[in-house]
């Protein structure tokens, strides 16, 4: 069940701006114990909510590594985001309207400090374990980067320590691909839809890649060039269009600009200097047909954090296959949260 | 030099329309030999050209593998781009003015008959080698598979013999792109250039791939999140608008279309059977980081070809090494094109 925990004091983000009646929307899963060590902390991906359970097929679930009988799982809505923590169509105290546009700029460091403000406010000290995949992992760095000895465990799914610029030149294409929409810059929810439906499409190619589409998106027999659609441009087609009914083109450029300026190692040194000093027991788990965040990538992750351990998923759905492959995600990841 | 041949009979595309008046714009290089036996066909790509010295560097050049001295080399313009030969800024002669979104749907196999066209023309019947690099290699598949005895030699590069539902994919998303900005669709040679920057982002993001941007575009020292753009923006931007100051939106979509629907099997019985009949000694060339035309997928079109051999092209460019791994290139085809 979703929760609300409303802010009285100002947020200060990290440019220096102010958002005042914070809202962090966010849920939990099972019973926090008497001792209080049962707490694992999941951070969810760009465009899903706090709701994991409904996002993450197969993860809390009876035997499974978020077993809700064992843990107490919190995942927080990211700030930024439109599923219920303060976002671009929140309204902005200083106007009574929504901030579209106005909305400040936000990094993965004000996303974890409003995670830190909640855990605060449930009087969560110790972590047990801390979970992200994707951005979700982006997050699971900047935390642990600034509190090194929080946590036990860190169990990190392609993702990474600072947003490469080949990410960042996927993100910035999405960003033509909304502002070719004339309509994106109206005060208005439904601002920028057909260009965010593009940019949707862009983001799946590279959640995706060849394989999964090779797979799954090949046309039937028979198919009349002339008269038929590709079924892999129906795909995208619905895909973006998917997105549009549950999202808005000014959270979505929000998240990307948090995206973008992810960097573990700013103001601490370095990358490198910042993966050294993590103390928990860490698992690195990379998809082997991921091209946003490579195997190869995901090793040299691996290798800069100390005793961090690899495991690769063998999928054919790229990056997305954290979504899909989770037999493989559970047999790496109950015995290492459990032991 | 370019040139241009006129035709005066209508030429009837394979959908049942017909153009009036087309024009076929091309380039040729070196000098017929007396039994015309030195005949070198290159098929250009996607937005390129007919001046194949100008798009594909240190190959039209003495020592390389098209060496002027040695081949009489032709290239000719593809029916629906914006370099000479008929496309959708020509004029319609129905109406007298351009054709815009009129033009009619062009498929593989109608840009391979006015190749076709050209060479009778030109009084080209054996043609000695074949060259095709990513959609030229779709021409020179289509080619063959209609003459499959008028060519010595075929040497195809990081390409294709049906386009795949990854690649189908991406070109849709780069429709939906144009189309978010509603310029496209106006009679006007400069309509939806926003979208297609946009999509020549997208497209830029799969030739290049992960390595290409990870080697070139880190942001500089000293690099400030509130205040810099990250160098991989501007390179997106730039790409962007350097086409557009070059190409159209019509012609652009004009070829996605002709690409998405290109399959060498229709009417032949299948892909398979179509490439088990190539009589030509053929070389297949992959690119180590191509994530369009992936390794794995260039060695079983090899696998297809009767006597193919494959070759790999180590390259940290993806799908653009063709471009840029000249030495390489004509290491491998230098002998080849000569034996």
């Amino acid at each position: 069940m979703i929760s609300y925990y409303h802010l009285s004091d100002p947020f200060r983000l990290e440019s220096g701006e102010e958002i005042r009646d914070l809202t962090i929307a966010y849920n939990t899963y099972g019973t926090l114990n008497e001792d209080r060590s049962n707490v694992v902390w999941v951070c969810h991906a760009l465009t899903a909510n706090s709701d994991v359970a409904d996002w993450w097929p197969h993860t809390i679930e009876k035997d499974c590594f978020l077993d809700p009988d064992k843990w107490f799982v919190i995942c927080a809505n990211i700030l930024g985001s439109c599923y219920g923590t303060t976002g671009p169509l929140s309204e902005n105290p200083a106007t009574g309207e929504p901030y579209y546009g106005d909305f400040p700029r936000v990094t993965m460091r004000d996303i974890v400090n409003v995670h830190r403000l909640l855990a605060d406010h449930l009087g969560i000290g110790r972590i047990h374990a801390l979970v992200g995949s994707s951005v979700g992992g982006f997050q699971a760095l900047e935390w642990i980067a600034e509190e090194t000895d929080r946590f036990d465990k860190l169990i990190l799914i392609a993702t990474d320590a600072k947003a490469s610029p080949w990410a960042i030149a996927i993100d910035e294409t999405q960003r033509m691909a909304i502002e070719a929409d004339p309509t994106f810059g109206a005060r208005d929810p439904q601002a920028g839809m057909a260009g965010m439906a593009a940019a949707r499409a862009i983001g799946l190619l590279t959640y995706r890649g060849n394989p999964g589409y090779n797979i799954t998106q090949q046309n039937l027999a028979g198919h009349d060039i002339f008269k038929d659609k590709h079924r892999a441009c129906t795909y995208q087609r619905y895909q973006g269009e998917k997105l549009c009914r549950r999202y808005n083109a000014y959270s979505y450029m929000s998240i990307l600009d948090s995206f973008d300026t992810h960097d573990i190692g700013r103001d601490r040194g370095g990358v490198e200097a910042a993966l050294s000093r993590i103390e928990a027991q860490t698992v690195v788990i990379g998809l082997s047909t991921d091209i946003i965040f490579t195997p190869q990538e995901m090793k040299r992750l691996c290798s800069m954090i100390p005793g961090a351990e690899y495991f690769e998923i063998d999928s054919l759905f790229g990056h997305d296959g954290f979504l899909v492959e989770h037999e493989q995600l559970n047999n790496i990841l109950k015995p290492f949260i459990e032991k």
